[in-house]
């Protein structure tokens, strides 16, 4: 199978045009460390129920990721800002106004809002 | 039908989950501004035929973004960019040292970055 964390991302980008079954069971074995015998158990279908899931669910989400590159769009943006907020903290700040260290402050901030979001 | 620059905005994140001819009618009428009847004659089909598609294309986009809401979130990142850009524009750099002007400038790059792609 995918990586797991990989599928996670997609997940998170995609779930919404996945079934319900679907991503009901990818996020149980991605995002919160279900094994398949446990997923079985829980929602009373076979393992290889749960494992056709996963194939599938994971298929189309890679397949919608090929199309449209919308996690790797995502994530050019996030290393850009990552670059951003290192060179900021490069910067010596001692000897500017007091409203010039509070824009880089804030500038700070608001880099790491696009880091989180 | 929907605003113009939006469903070009949608268009170009989720346009590859159309048909090929809904994507090729909504370019031409969206990025190139053709008329209903110019690309009716272009691709020798209907202006009824032109609509539909048009009208059929449209609703798959609002669809995808209802869903998934990655055009919303992209935009949340540039209007994050555009206020960390105008926080830098106020900075007085001139008492910074050559390294820390650098920095800045190269913040400053980072950003725009962001802000075009």
């Amino acid at each position: 199978m995918e990586n797991v964390f990989r599928i996670s991302m997609l997940l998170d980008f995609y779930g919404q045009l996945l079934t319900d079954r679907q991503y009901e069971i990818l996020d149980l074995y991605c995002n919160n460390d279900y094994s398949l015998a446990e997923i079985a158990e829980l929602l009373k279908i076979s393992r290889q129920g749960v494992y056709d899931n996963i194939k599938r669910g994971e298929a189309m989400l890679c397949r919608l990721e090929e199309k449209l590159g919308l996690v790797g769009k995502f994530s050019e943006q996030k290393a850009r800002a990552k670059e951003i907020l290192d060179m900021i903290e490069r910067i010596d700040a001692s000897k500017m106004s007091g409203e010039d260290r509070a824009r880089i402050e804030k500038i700070r901030q608001g880099i790491e809002e696009i880091l989180e979001a």
